[in-house]
């Protein structure tokens, strides 16, 4: 890192004056362990899909049978994943981790499902222990799988009709914040739903211990994931703790990659050098996470569709950070003066 | 545009939750008068160099023939702007409208120079009515020439030691923002430089009747551009008046763009639907003229070098907004059920 720092005030630029490309840069170079760092070129998309029990609440207007849907529509190339994977070259693959309804085969599709969609937090835990560690540990096989096929940067993604609503517990549970202050509007929501939502988020953390005064409860991340969480959230968690101990860069998409980072993050610090922050989500409960993780996105484009859209387009600014380091004249070899 | 915003809402994810994306797709429906838009397959940057005789005001600490060494740079393919160029496809064009120094030959070099730089616009015009009038229509031509080549989308670049000077100066003229709020620290000058900057500024605008308790008197946008612009700047207002006309989509960078940006809508304010914020450049005048013109950027990397750097960065954005109009999949074609 400290090799590519001294690097890039030797190319024909001002010093620092590629703000943020110049920070990325000298993290691909500890990450990959040498300056300047290859250019990534073979990133892969996986997007987890898990149901949820709390939809019972009527927290979402969408029927659970999209989840289902969507993961076919995947498979068959035509959501915005897809149609933003393919411009960027990246590999999508599609790992049903808990999907309540029937799924398609299909060549990109990864049959892991740990149970029928979770149970209804509000009422008890979303998982048991076991299941949860299960879904974390797709996640981990599925990065170190895509790693050893060659990957060399990997892409968070997820669906999930009702996953804003564990995301945002899981948030508020480990960054000891207000529901109200991380649940969002999804997909788009009226006020009425969304009271009903930070309130269902409120008993669930009221069931933990959690709400109001007694909030300084201690709790592990492990247990707030299965308590709250989600099968693709735990995936994802799985996914981040995986993809740095393959030792590749992972860009993290909106408020469902977060949580499952924060979570990855409170079981391994070590994790959060590997990560790339692809943009900022609508959904606050995303920018309570960067926030408290001290990470700055690459874009901010109002975006809060999840798939790993967001992090999909961050994809050629971190190409781009490494192409600089290994593609710029010096003022040396340019011939160019400095000041 | 209609046709795109109801297809848009068509498409297999929540309406509006591709944010920046849609209202950009719908732009370049209504660019291209079709829908969905051609996804732009063929940029261009056209990197505009000059100099400038306020550089003997010691605004910058960069000696002018830097100017010259980086043309020959980007000639050569060494430069920032050539590797971002490369990475997303773009051609890059290098015109020298007015360099001070002697350039080389190269097949991507425009010999189109006005004068051997500007003159002093600390004590007088820095161009005759008539220079600013000649690098006005070399921009132009420039534009005229690339879309008639096949470009379908234009990207703006600059290069010119000291052109922050006469771009934060036309910024102040033109929004009747103080020198102060609209200057920055260029390629990263010490306060002391600063100051004399800003100094430098206020006695121009001083000069024009536009400083202090005379900043209401009216004046128009080609005469400023002559008073206190630059070579480049003047070309760059040409090249996005001609990039509207040709009915492309015109990619700005930074401040340097942003002044001539600025000029060109102040001549046709018509050229604002063709035009795209690629980023939010550092230096404040550029924000100045986003807010004034209600433009958005698409990034915001804390990026100050100009050259087209952070408009060809943004260009991919570009690239799926359109994309995600032709390729996505519908809710019916995907048998996705609506909420």
């Amino acid at each position: 890192m400290a090799e590519a720092t001294a690097h890039l005030d030797r190319l024909t630029k001002p010093p620092g004056s590629l703000g943020g490309l110049e920070s990325l840069a000298v993290q691909l170079a500890g990450i990959t362990g040498v300056s300047p760092p290859p250019v990534p070129t073979s990133p892969a998309v996986a997007v987890f899909a898990g149901d949820h029990g709390v939809l019972a609440e009527g927290v979402s207007p969408w029927p659970q049978e999209v989840t289902g849907q969507m993961v076919a529509n995947f498979c068959a190339g035509g959501a915005a994943i897809n149609v933003l994977a393919r411009q960027v070259g990246a590999r999508v693959v599609v790992v049903d981790v808990g999907v309540a309804s029937a799924v398609p085969d299909s060549p990109s599709l990864i049959r892991a499902r740990v149970a029928d969609g979770t149970n209804n937090l509000l009422h008890g835990p979303a998982m048991t222990p076991a299941q949860c560690a299960q879904a974390l540990d797709v996640g981990g096989m599925v990065a170190s799988q895509l790693v050893g096929e060659g990957c060399d940067c990997l892409i968070t993604g997820d669906m999930g009709i009702g996953n804003t609503t564990p995301s945002a517990a899981v948030i508020a549970a480990l960054t000891g914040r207000a529901a109200a202050a991380v649940t969002g509007r999804g997909t788009g929501i009226d006020d009425e739903r969304l009271r009903r939502k930070v309130d269902v988020i409120e008993h669930a953390l009221a069931r933990l211990g959690l709400a109001g005064e007694a909030a300084d409860r201690e709790i592990d991340a492990q247990t707030v994931l299965a308590e709250v969480g989600g099968f693709e959230i735990a995936a994802l968690a799985g996914f981040v703790l995986g993809g740095a101990a393959a030792g590749v860069p992972v860009i993290i998409d909106g408020v469902i990659a977060c949580a499952g980072l924060l979570v990855a993050a409170r079981i391994e610090p070590k994790v959060l050098p590997y990560v790339i922050a692809g943009h900022r989500s609508v959904e606050p409960g995303a920018s309570a996470v960067l926030e408290d993780l001290g990470l700055t996105p690459l874009l901010d484009l109002s975006l809060r569709l999840g798939e790993g859209t967001g992090a999909c387009l961050a994809f050629p600014i971190v190409q781009a950070a490494a192409r600089v380091l290994n593609e710029m004249a010096t003022f040396d070899s340019a011939g160019v003066t400095e000041k």
